[in-house]
């Protein structure tokens, strides 16, 4: 550490103060940000504090040679997600991030993505970290909610529909056709691949939920296996109607038996997952139409654990597959 | 993501429930802890919340193959020393980490080496994301303090003090026997070995000077630049004389030279530097007895800009290096 070779143009302060420092954009909840050994937020007197940590990986969770402005879009995405799922109002993030060298073009293409979205969300950059290594990026991220209004995971009910909001499965097209298990003509994959590189964080749509929905998730590895979180949580089981299944419009041009199974199974669409009372379903259309996102029925919960498939017949389908999980999946 | 090949046998969410859930020891302000899209944490009324992130990179911060136990402690603990630094109450932490496959031997060490620390310091695992991919380690914690107390960066005033905890060096030594810039004995290297791994966060000193201390800054790049921090922010400069460094117990032993140059610009070592009025130094001593933590006073802060550095003569010294820095250091 003592001795000195020049390995980069800019240092980690700089890279700091000219790419990731706004300082008239803090707001007044935080009460200090970037530069300090903390940052401080002062939280709303009576909120509780909604908090969630998600890593994404090069060559795991996107392509060596990304797109900068989409990568830093999708990293504060999946983080706001959760947010979303909670119900909660975001606050502001962390980022911690390893890069194999400072580059100042692919920097900017990142904080331009990452910032576009913050702002758009009221969500501040407060604090983080930044080093050399492999390409990894952590984003913390911190929203607010009133105590009991949170949209947790074990809050289904026997008799709850279950609601998607927005379309399923594009955005594991986009990636079957990246890893050509599929071929798809260049239109389909380029507006296919705006869904797994610039997913839409269902902010509004969690906060309008609030009072309304029992249980939520997002869905980051798949419908199945998330709403099986629900289930498995809130000790209850699912009958979902495949057909009622809201698909990507470019999943929708694919055969049948692809749609049933991206839509299934498929990760990365950002889309929550939620229950709610037969009797709210007004009140579910009305908050949906005020956040702006559509939402569709697609099952109800039931006492029975086990999630049953059935087609709009009703007749029973047997889907063996299982979502992603990062250990065990290839 | 639909066809399966284990590659592992144990999933992220069993690797999760086996190694980092301890239900019982949640503490009563997490409302909510690890398992669903957010953790819910309730900060006490009238508190403010004290964020830092690190992130640890295998090759960077720590070598390959390095014991997963010591890892375990240090990832956390320079996460707590920030806490220290700012004088917060540790709450929580999130941990989110890729590894290159799910080592069970591997977990269990790095998550004993982990809670430990946690534990000492009433710090809860919340919530976090595990992934495959190079070993890389991010945590993000939260502490709390009341508004106006926290030993901020830009609080020292001309006249104060200037002290430093425990003792500086040892883990830059330790460092440099690895690297072999300096030839240690078994024994000697094993010592500041312990500094360098299990590197001790300071939160009971950063407590106890809550209303006694102005400015701190936890020593991580180095004494020289993490001082020069203060120094940038509080818009002042400092005499520190350069024999009053408490020297670790191995570098004290090695020539002045390199004690010199380890002392001043060796990071790793997760001491505090801090600053207060003169009038609290028998305050700060009463302080540090408390917290069972040596201090020593190196110097003060003066009006102009700049560090200089003197000798127990008072003779100036010209010292040409500086702190480590991510990108421009090799």
């Amino acid at each position: 550490m003592a001795s000195k070779v020049p390995k980069s143009t800019i240092s980690e302060f700089d890279l700091i103060a000219r790419f990731f420092t706004r300082p008239n954009l803090v707001p007044s909840q935080i009460t200090l940000g970037i530069g300090d050994d903390c940052a401080l937020l002062r939280p709303t007197p009576g909120m509780e504090m909604a908090i969630s940590s998600d890593m994404l990986v090069e060559g795991r969770h996107f392509l060596a040679g990304a797109d900068p402005q989409k990568l830093g879009h999708k990293c504060l995405a999946v983080n706001l997600s959760d947010l979303a799922a909670m119900g909660a109002r975001p606050l502001g993030f962390t980022l911690a991030f390893s890069l194999p060298q400072a580059d100042c073009a692919w920097l900017a293409g990142f904080a331009d993505g990452l910032f576009a979205l913050a702002d758009e969300c009221n969500c501040a950059l407060i604090g983080g970290d930044t080093t050399r290594g492999p390409l990894n990026i952590c984003i913390t991220i911190f929203g607010e909610i009133l105590p009991g209004q949170a949209l947790r995971r074990d809050a289904a009910q026997a008799g709850d529909d279950i609601w998607i909001s927005g379309t399923l499965g594009d955005a594991r097209l986009a990636l079957a056709g990246l890893r050509h298990e599929v071929a798809l003509d260049r239109a389909t994959q380029a507006a296919a691949a705006a869904r797994l590189d610039m997913p839409t964080p269902r902010v509004a749509l969690g906060l309008a939920l609030r009072g309304i929905a029992h249980a939520a998730i997002d869905i980051s590895d798949g419908l199945s296996g998330d709403l099986g979180h629900i289930l498995q949580r809130s000790g209850c089981g699912a009958l979902v109607n495949l057909d009622a299944l809201p698909l990507g419009s470019m999943l929708a041009q694919q055969p049948q038996a692809l749609q049933r199974e991206f839509a299934l199974f498929g990760g990365d669409d950002y889309e929550l997952c939620f229950t709610a009372a037969a009797a709210q379903r007004a009140a579910i259309l009305a908050a949906a139409h005020t956040a702006g996102t559509a939402v569709t029925r697609i099952g109800r919960i039931e006492p029975d654990a086990g999630l049953r498939l059935v087609d709009a017949s009703g007749a029973v389908l047997d889907m063996q597959y299982s979502s992603f999980d990062h250990f065990t999946s290839p």
